[in-house]
């Protein structure tokens, strides 16, 4: 049988790879439009900051390797430009050479991930104003960023904060311009103070609540305009999140979702049995809320992909969803949040409530014991756990991973209270900063 | 109402915490026999190694806070000699006045703890071998430690191992004698085998599968006689495990289980219903068995504690048992574990399978990356994961902790393999170690 996959990031050659294993006999050919397959776009500001030597070392797997040793037939520098569903057949151009290849299927894998959201301002398309979702992005990026001097990142997600930190790292002025009056906007504003003085410590330029509206420059940007200034500076990067890249989905007429990602089964397959989509092109269950959501994180893309290629070739496994487990590193602090924020549950129609506890990362009297503050959003009527969210400088995503699966597990305050949580004077104190939070909720739940 | 408390360690005074919040009308008496109320036994070892200044700061909260702040009447050392069933009263010994104390109780409360295991061996009542529960115990063992200089530690258990370092970190030759083949006896050998690696690494003179049968000496210890050797020493720490101090509830005619430890119901209450057991002198329900246990571990002692004063005050608490979570560091590893090891899942009749998997504590990329091991413990059966166990230089006992929860939400391994744990290259790498763990045990039990 033939298995065609499009697209060679996370999801894209987790799929490959899992389709060859269930079935080894199968023909599988992956096209990936860039040069490189199976990396780590997560790693670029590490390479950035200087922890990382090389764009090479944030592939995990060659395509050398896919071909020579797991038997997989991977084209990159090649671009699908139609499919044909009566037909089932796939036309690729080879970026290369500029020839047309043509390739029937059997099972067809869409892994066409996200793009980045492209913010509707003014002078967006000026040079100089980069976004990043690939490596050949961040080379891109890099080589900029090395001859800048003043650099505005737009966007205070996750990955804002990350190349905001990168480019301190590099000595560049750093402007972060955030429209809402917070950071990260998965998270309450209540936690994310304490990320905000940590970016502010660290000499970022913080501008919450300023809208950009304008870039302005000749050549090339020089100018960004908000609704409260403007700022001179060398490059911008537009880190305004990601939205799915369904081209070819909508084109087929697969059923998409409100967020205009491709809308599958638990079995990662499309409205199309013979097409599987997985990654950051499609949406997926909440598992708190039970609603399709676009949050396309990469361990949630591998795991797609691993379940689509496992039935395409055959197999039989399940994709549950995700709780939103999303962790990162500012500076000095560990971040993380799972499940829903408390806008997030009162978004949902939750009579949800939370409290944010103030604790340390090990027991009082071990050295270097540092500060850890819990929220938790509960639901009042159930006392069902909804959230977290976990801040400090150290002991912060092993808790954030325990609540991922307390949220997944459906339990309720009484049970993280009762949870047989480890302690060990270098690790925790007797009484987790969890089981803390769950007692101090409780308690407000009388 | 009189609420009488017996026992001012962790239990004891959780409990009286707890019934005088539920209950603040209640008078609260508590009974502690040493001068210390709710300390940290688990920090002497760290006192030993310098980190901790002073037996003092092992203080959670002094008497006197408990006193003027809380509300709470505590008698510290009060010895507690008779307790009448049918009167409903107490008698204690005031052990600096040798006069007699007799109070009367609504509910009783027994938080009496646990002993060392005296094992039995010749000349074990020789000067110079300790045991050590509580700061006292640790106060006189220091003064010891500090005149000596080869110290022999009979058993590998967990507190064995942490007093093992802390003589290493004295600057004392120390000789570990351990009976059984490896130590930790919770833990499987495929994973204590780095732990033993690591204890030898940093200079203890490893002794597995050696039997103490003789301690020698005239007017103290000086030489440890095993089936294989003879052996000079300056002082021992036996370190041999815990019993139940249920001397009282004995006397009493309280249920006992099989391990000697206090019977109780979820509500903490014995087979007296105004009578309340809590901590190190009970036995408690495992989670995954649902058998009886005997693990005394502090937070579990909290937990019951907390659960024991609400109900014993007119509230309504549960304590749903344990998963037999436990944590430590040995030199610079990081070791956990929780639910069954291999042997206790076969001993307990299940067709249990185990698998271990070496894999990274973050993004290969990421600098500081370090080796860990994950050993998953599941049924064959049902899928159903049973334990855990996990050695490495960091990022352990959050992943500990993390399974502590899918093994009390009775999780599969599918149910690992998709938990949507969070991704960070300097935090993990995208496909956990967990998740790894899951999968490659999947792949066996097919």
């Amino acid at each position: 049988m033939n298995i065609v996959v499009v697209g060679g990031s996370a999801a894209g050659m987790a799929a490959a790879a899992k389709a060859k294993r269930t079935n080894p006999s199968a023909n599988i050919i992956v096209f990936e439009k860039t040069k490189y397959v199976s990396y780590a776009p997560c790693g670029i500001p590490y390479l950035f900051m200087g922890l990382v030597d090389g764009f090479d070392k944030l592939v995990y797997y060659t395509k050398e390797y896919f071909i020579s040793k797991r038997g997989i037939d991977v084209r990159t520098r090649h671009e699908v430009v139609k499919i044909d569903e009566s037909e089932k057949s796939v036309v690729a151009i080879d970026l290369e050479s500029g020839r047309e290849v043509n390739v029937n299927y059997d099972k067809l894998i869409l892994a066409t991930g996200g793009l980045p959201r492209k913010p509707n301002i003014d002078g967006i398309e000026l040079e100089g104003i980069y976004t990043v979702r690939n490596l050949e992005d961040g080379e891109r990026l890099h080589e900029t960023a090395l001859k800048s001097k003043v650099i505005a990142v737009v966007g205070g997600g996750f990955t804002g904060l990350e190349f905001a930190e990168a480019f301190i790292k590099m000595g560049k002025k750093v402007l972060l311009f955030q429209r809402r009056n917070h950071v990260i906007r998965s998270m309450d504003p209540e936690i994310t103070k304490i990320i905000e003085d940590e970016l502010i410590k660290h000499g970022i330029e913080l501008h919450l609540g300023e809208s950009v509206v304008e870039f302005r420059g000749k050549d090339k940007v020089e100018k960004v305009v908000t609704n409260k200034g403007k700022y001179t500076v060398d490059m911008v990067l537009a880190s305004t999140g990601v939205v799915p890249n369904n081209n070819l989905a909508a084109k087929l007429g697969l059923k998409l979702g409100s967020y205009g990602g491709i809308l599958t089964d638990e079995f990662m397959r499309t409205s199309n049995p013979d097409i599987y989509a997985a990654g950051d092109n499609v949406e997926t269950k909440h598992i708190v809320t039970g609603k399709y959501v676009y949050i396309p994180l990469a361990p949630a893309a591998n795991k797609m992909g691993r379940v689509a290629g496992d039935n395409a070739a055959g197999g039989n496994s399940r994709f549950p969803g995700i709780v939103g487990t999303a962790i990162v590193k500012v500076f000095n602090l560990e971040v993380g949040r799972t499940g829903l924020s408390l806008r997030e549950a009162l978004d949902n129609g939750y009579n949800a409530v939370a409290e944010t506890i103030k604790h340390i990362s090990r027991s009082h009297y071990y050295p270097g014991h540092k500060e850890i503050y819990v929220r938790l959003v509960v639901d009042r009527e159930t006392k069902r756990i909804l959230g977290g969210q976990i801040v400090g400088y150290e002991g912060v995503v092993g808790r954030v991973n325990t609540l991922a699966a307390v949220i997944t597990a459906h339990m309720k305050t009484e049970d993280l209270s009762m949870l047989d949580l480890g302690y060990s004077p270098p690790f925790a104190p007797v009484w987790d900063p969890l089981v803390v939070a769950a007692n101090v909720i409780e308690r407000k739940l009388k």
